[in-house]
């Protein structure tokens, strides 16, 4: 039984060329780049390519970038990093009710912290309330961090107009671009944001690794403090393997971001059109304003978790919703704040498509999905 | 021209049986162990089997281990973690002088949260003051925090000595292990710690990959916060690779310890006697209470960083301290705390041998060192 894997934002399968770029950062040029030797300086060059790579790639400088553990410690440094170094200037963050878990978890550490948090609405495609933005930035905002495209429903914010927002009223603006790495544009000068966050494993690139765009000017307080690494922003010996492959997995994502876009969206759209012909399943999100690569329905009545388990025993693998949620029993509250009941909630299911799928594959996903859904309305 | 890497307390070349172990963690079994798929189960096993064997290596419970992203974060965990969720229990912390850069730089940090932090005087082979431990623990202290073995001299303390005191007073013993974990003991329950830090790339595993141990009944505030991973102590989808590496790596290096170390420690004092030969070279550190694998020499009069050049121009790869601290430009704080000057400590280089040195290569060390030396003297 040949697998089928459509839990790519979960987190990818690794492309060969990204291994075959790390392996020799493993077995030939494993020094440590803070050493003097000359194996150590050829790890840092090696990480200081990287860097350029990925700074080119985000139109962006070299000392922009930060390298991290994960996205979810990026967006920890984005969020504490700079609530908890700017804290003179006010104490009001702005974020939406949709946002990845970690941040979340920031927000409400730093409410524990005396910070206050507003958590913007969004309608029930998922899009943020532009005016009730605009309403609520006050004196004592400093930050705003907006999920650009949301990992479990894949709704596309307007970047470009938040950030014209929060320029006009000179506050900075931090996303989430995790979801978004591989198909839309991260041209951070264009999306005017001030902080931005990546993770390789969701571009088929290596777990462990992630990485934060920080405008320069912007000043953080580091959450792993230690060695001078990362310009004195994130201690911790550089992870040399990782690095070479987050770069080689960014520039091969955005080398056909455009090519997979489109051919993701229209397996995606089939896809829709497909099972929506079922009266008992209806799509979740935005219909055009979504990732490329994003299917998330609602299947009446039916509980989602044996909806998976039966894929998964046909090799299907989709998910219920953000892998980083699984453990949690409470519905997802991203399908909450887009307004489903928690029963709706928990018969929803993400099909999150990827460069490995082929069209062939998403025309079993849709023939097994209406396949069991009737099986179990009648269980 | 062979190479001859011997910085191995910097960081080490991954032993091809670990790179082979993690991957098919990397193609085959890729999933998210957060996803109810088949292929998240499949790495969510891979995970649990890793923490099983670390755990068992240790003399510890399998929920008792705490994966990072280095062994810095493993010590930003347990200072920063234990110290800001136990406030309520005392202000005040005992280290040492000659510590890791990350354990100095997270006590500044909570000397500017508001702990007092004791830093232990060293005598000159690197030992602590065993009384002025026991004369500085108070009612107010609530973490004790010392290196296992020194990473820049290779002193090992006696923690066991050290444990008691710490568990007379009821106060927990945080150590970090990571450049002891090829060599020394590593049984949790023997050395009476409370916490104990470790990292794969020091011990012939992949770079990116931590872990803490704690023992069940130590509280602590995460300091990357998410999903529920690590059973909410640290945020972010699991390393799967790394972690399958980092118990591999484990797994050898203790295999091989007792037999590596008495291999090593003929090495070492091998070098160490026929480099000292020379009356300009003297050892830092104990002669007797150290670890297998380090030799620390100053070099009277020669300047460290063209010595490690010029080693380096003959493939050999030494170290002039600890690669975390390169970068900066004060001498050594390890090697002042053993007394020496400014001069001597910038005329100080480190050799960490490693499980691929052979006697052969050790020879020809010496040989280039003396022959360095002598010449730099008459430049």
């Amino acid at each position: 039984m040949k697998e089928i894997y459509v839990d790519n934002s979960a987190t990818t399968r690794i492309d060969d060329e990204v291994i075959k770029a790390m392996l020799p950062y493993y077995t030939e040029y494993y020094g440590n780049p803070g050493s003097l030797h000359e194996q150590g300086v050829k790890a840092a060059e090696a990480v200081d390519k990287a860097r350029n790579t990925i700074a080119d790639l985000l139109n962006a400088k070299p000392d922009e970038i930060i390298f991290t553990g994960s996205g979810t410690e990026a967006n920890n440094l984005a969020l504490l990093g700079y609530a908890r170094k700017n804290r003179d200037k006010g104490d009001h963050i702005i974020t939406t009710r949709i946002e990845h878990p970690s941040v979340l978890a920031c927000c409400r550490r730093l409410e524990d912290e005396g910070f206050k948090v507003t958590y913007l609405n969004v309608d029930n495609s998922g899009l943020i309330d532009i005016e009730q933005l605009q309403a609520t930035i006050s004196k004592d905002t400093i930050l705003v961090s907006i999920i650009y495209a949301n990992n479990e429903i894949g709704t596309i914010q307007d970047i470009p107009a938040i950030s014209n927002i929060c320029k006009e009223r000179k506050v900075p603006l931090h996303i989430d671009a995790c979801q978004a790495a591989a198909y839309l544009s991260l041209d951070t000068e264009a999306l005017g944001v001030s902080m931005m966050t990546l993770n390789a494993s969701k571009i088929y690139g290596p777990k462990g690794i992630g990485a934060l765009y920080k405008k320069k000017g912007i000043t953080l307080e580091p959450i792993i403090v230690g060695g001078n690494q990362e310009r004195g922003l994130r201690g911790g010996t550089e992870n040399t393997p990782a690095i070479v492959g987050f770069a080689t997995a960014l520039e091969l994502a955005r080398k056909s971001s455009d090519i997979e876009a489109d051919r993701l969206s229209a397996l995606r759209d089939g896809l829709i059109q497909d099972l929506t012909q079922n009266p008992d399943i209806h799509l979740n999100g935005h219909p055009a304003r979504r990732l490329p690569n994003n299917i998330n329905i609602v299947c009446k009545s039916i509980e989602a978790e044996s909806l998976i388990l039966l894929l998964s025993e046909d090799g299907i693998y989709a998910n219920t919703r953000s892998a980083c949620s699984t453990q949690k029993k409470a519905s997802s509250h991203v399908l909450r704040s887009i307004g489903l009941g928690d029963k709706d909630a928990q018969s929803s299911i993400r099909i999150s498509l990827g460069k490995y799928n082929s069209a062939e594959e998403v025309k079993r996903i849709g023939e097994k999905i209406k396949e069991i859904v009737l099986m179990l309305k009648y269980v």
